[in-house]
């Protein structure tokens, strides 16, 4: 399956979301990440200018959103639901790292809609809500402050998700084209000659110098038209030896 | 080095933020994630009473946050500076991915301060901020909209960081006492009894009855409690059925 489709299969259902702002702000974070599917259970506020304004141009998946009386509701055609949560629980099923869970989860959508659940701002999700997830997943935090606003939870999550999908190319600057040996031979060659030329290089004691730039170009990985630029400015010194 | 202190090496500066908000949800996002060390260039509004009320449990990334006028003060300490940025540029050097960086950024982080640098809301990194950098990373993105907000942007940077360095454990259930293959077998003796007790299951032709149930529990890595469950459910419904 195409990745994009298997993102398509997930829900992002905020369960009870006090904060329209929140709201928007988790809609802006699926869009960016290839997500389109959001359900809003009983929220405070909604539909809600503040939700809007955090959306930007994510009002498509606002718009599309369903809003659901229950948590069931939301959850009624999907085959697994994964209940977020930060707090340690008092259950006998094992919570994984949201890393861990990712190819998991990724599996489930290929079958069938998958929900990412995620509680109250404040409260988090209830035991009850708890009892409706099959599967547990924490994001690790730092133990001295874990509190993960919702909106950044839902985005780190979509994150995880479309990146262990691969669904998404990096944007490339411009293609890269690499100094051959013979650029880099000549190039050696000629700095070595213009050291020398200009009195920095004992031909009888060269010491380490090569050896050292050879280093650090290998290093730097150059570029044709840096080599280019490198023997142009090492010209222009020459010339003007010559010419004293 | 300890994950931890590695984290602690890196430093996130926000190059000319518009929105004092942002630069609150930045710090939350950085503590949750084990950073520390927030440098602003030339915030438009800071300190601002948006910043504070963001950072909510952070406020002590935002009293530390070092103020300064130009990216170059931001960097003087720093051995590597990389540029985040989400649009195509015309520049050789190749922009990274996110994830693909995270190892090379960890291990310079070892050997002194190093620098994630992100532009303005709205403008990005101008090419002379991006000159300033030695690598350039992108968070992969969906190409219809690639709008992450900023405090998303150092909340993903910062997640992948932490969860590439293993710097945290995530927040464990209680420990699962997994079944033995003799309390399985256990269950399986009393689950076929009780199917013939009852007429569910016809011992001259018992079908495949038992072979699913095997790969069902098997499937479920049941636990002993729940196997005691099951067992405790049997052991009464065969006591009613000898009543009748």
């Amino acid at each position: 399956m195409d990745p994009l489709d298997t993102l398509r299969h997930i829900r992002v259902v905020l369960s009870r979301p006090s904060h329209p702002g929140n709201i928007g702000a988790a809609a802006r974070a699926m869009k960016t990440m290839g997500f389109a599917d959001l359900a809003l259970v009983a929220p405070r506020h909604f539909p809600d200018p503040d939700a809007t304004a955090m959306a930007a141009g994510a009002a498509d998946v606002l718009a599309n959103a369903r809003v659901c009386a229950t948590l069931d509701a939301a959850l009624a055609d999907c085959i697994v639901a994964v209940g977020f949560s930060a707090r340690k629980r008092e259950l006998s099923h094992g919570v994984e790292p949201l890393r861990a869970s990712a190819p998991a989860i990724l599996a489930s959508a290929q079958e069938g809609k998958v929900a990412l659940v995620f509680g109250n701002e404040t409260s988090g999700l209830s035991n009850e809500e708890l009892a409706k997830c099959q599967r547990f997943v924490a994001v690790p935090t730092n133990p001295d402050y874990a509190s993960l606003n919702l909106a950044a939870a839902v985005q780190v999550a979509c994150y995880e998700l479309a990146t262990a999908a691969d669904a998404f190319d990096a944007p490339r600057g411009a293609a890269r084209r690499a100094a051959t040996v013979a650029d880099l031979e000549g190039l050696f060659a000629h700095l070595e000659s213009s050291a020398v030329a200009c009195g920095f290089l004992d031909p009888a004691r060269p010491g380490r110098f090569m050896e050292r730039m050879r280093r650090f170009f290998a290093r730097a990985g150059a570029e044709r038209e840096e080599v280019k630029l490198f023997r142009g400015l090492l010209a222009a010194f020459e010339k003007r030896l010559k010419r004293r």
